[in-house]
């Protein structure tokens, strides 16, 4: 399929192949935009994620196909599903069923809300926490 | 260096190895929360990026570093830069110079501002233009 029919059609056509078969996923909270983590999906997450509405990946640590949150709860709602102009990537916009995303632990002693805890500090080069 | 030491330290470690060089990135408007786009960076592009303060990638398709904007004048500037719990993903937030980041032209001939403009109909299972 040429570039131009990927990026101006209505046909999901995701590009699985051109990425040796794992593409990436932004995975943002729908009611505040806030980006909660990174991960990949393969074509079966992908369509297990359709079937379930909850946000499914391919796991690069344990090759294998993981629902977020099936054993700790923290799972993830899918709301909307967007993908990119090449088709090579994707966002799921999600609603957190409990708190946090993420499998550290703030100082309270709770799974933290999103894997983006800390920032860069552009002068000392050197990150910071967020929660802090 | 161990998990836990890549987690909660407040040195910067990025894991490009771990990823055969190449770490995701996710590019997001500061002002909106909109996701702008997904891409690539290697080690060099980051470092160029924290020295310009401009968004910089590897492009995987033209295997080089690559200054978004550098030519058309849609120059992402970098606010913060976010990193995940296992330094493997970072969130690029920024502030567009120009209209759009996207290759692609909308129905008005204009680069599109972001490259999911187009959102998975969960029921039909096919795309469809957010900007119609």
């Amino acid at each position: 399929m040429s570039t131009i029919n990927l990026e101006e059609t209505e046909i999901l056509n995701l590009q699985f192949d051109k990425r040796g078969g794992l593409l990436p996923v932004a995975v943002q909270e729908t009611q505040t935009g806030q980006l909660l983590m990174l991960a990949s999906v393969n074509q079966e997450a992908f369509e297990v994620t359709l079937k379930t509405k909850k946000a499914t990946f391919w796991s690069t640590s344990k090759n294998e196909i993981w629902t977020k949150g099936l054993t700790s709860g923290n799972t993830l709602l899918i709301d909307e599903i967007l993908v990119d102009c090449d088709q090579d990537a994707i966002v799921y916009k999600v609603t957190l069923e409990k708190g946090g995303v993420c499998h550290t632990y703030n100082t309270q002693g709770k799974n933290r809300k999103a894997c983006f805890y800390r920032k860069l500090d552009l002068e000392k080069n050197q990150l910071y926490f967020l929660e802090k």
